[in-house]
């Protein structure tokens, strides 16, 4: 691993669409040699927690919201929705209902990128450690993510 | 404060909770003794304009979404909304209908965080400066952002 | 062009006024002689597509959405939705229906600013490259993505 030339992700968002980007980059970077950690607050959190990513806590609630207008009316939803889309759907199906991020969060663990979960975030969410997922740094807060940051060369908010 | 090595914070959103992200981020980053500037563009401009993050402007705004669908419907707004939850909304509820963000605001300021209104943004939306809350910078235009973020080590969209 | 010295910007949104955000942003890193790249991924590919900035394909489609409830209900629209707003449909009314968008693309490409598809969006969208305007380079992924990164002292994702 390079040093002072690492890259930071700051995921915030849970959006499906999203925590599949941060992982793609996430990944990428990783598989180039690059020290890389990506820290989860706020609604990213989601993406650390147990079964979440998968069966009826997220692709379940994914459904619902796709049935509300019937599949014909996802179209307008990439502009003022957060971005689940017709496309993003199919690849699901097409995956017999098992999610890709859990493997790709798997193959970010796998290629060493550090997930770090934001404590602030647990605590007003009401997290407990033993809700996320294993593989994961401890809990940290802004400071630490900072200082990840300030040795990094590409810091990105998601 | 050092040189060159500071953060710049691109705040184009005006949703609460990407808001607070980056106030957290900016007084993280200026407590750090880093050269801190956030430029506020877009709907993010609304995070510094007078009476907007209390009372009914704002806190009223987010009452009258909530009450749509009822508390029970907050759930799938993670996903395809802009993020606003049930958490904070318990958050803002426990501090007395005062929002926190004023606080943090001010917090930033008096750690040095430089707040920059983008000029065009004012322009297009009609705001004037005395809409805007004292204590910041004057207003100025993508160019200027930029040299802040050249002279930045992270630099982030928010 | 300076090197190691530029912007690289991920634009992962289909957002009006982020494709907007993001083309002011990359305009104003190459007027300043900043060497720039934009790569598209995921809803950002859209603004790479041809027709996707005028016209019915998007104007329209807006257009429609304004009228769900009436303009008058536009301003919740800022905290949970994406981000179109009255004075950007003002704005475009303004502009006689035509999208000031795509003149802000083609001022990048005519400032030198590179414009980079995702292959993988390509793909998974069933985009081809006769979908795409001219002017722009061949498609590339996450490790190209993360090269011009790396040569970058500012990279965002919007």
């Amino acid at each position: 691993m390079e040093k002072n030339d690492g890259v930071t992700i700051v995921l915030f968002s849970g959006d499906m669409d999203k925590v599949m980007a941060a992982f793609n980059i996430a990944i990428g970077a990783a598989a180039a040699g690059k020290e890389t950690s990506m820290f989860f607050t706020f609604w990213g959190i989601k993406a650390i927690q147990k079964g979440n990513l998968t069966g009826k806590s997220f692709f379940g609630r994914m459904m619902g919201l796709m049935n509300r207008g019937g599949i014909n009316r996802i179209g307008p939803s990439r502009f003022n929705f957060g971005g689940i889309g017709r496309w993003m759907f199919k690849q699901m199906m097409k995956e017999h209902k098992i999610s890709p991020l859990e493997e790709l969060r798997q193959t970010a663990i796998d290629l060493g990128v550090k997930l770090l979960p934001c404590e602030m975030s647990m605590q007003v969410m009401e997290i407990k450690r033993e809700h996320l997922i294993d593989g994961i740094e401890e809990s940290c807060g802004v400071a630490t993510m900072l200082e990840k940051a300030f040795r990094s060369k590409v810091t990105l908010f998601i």
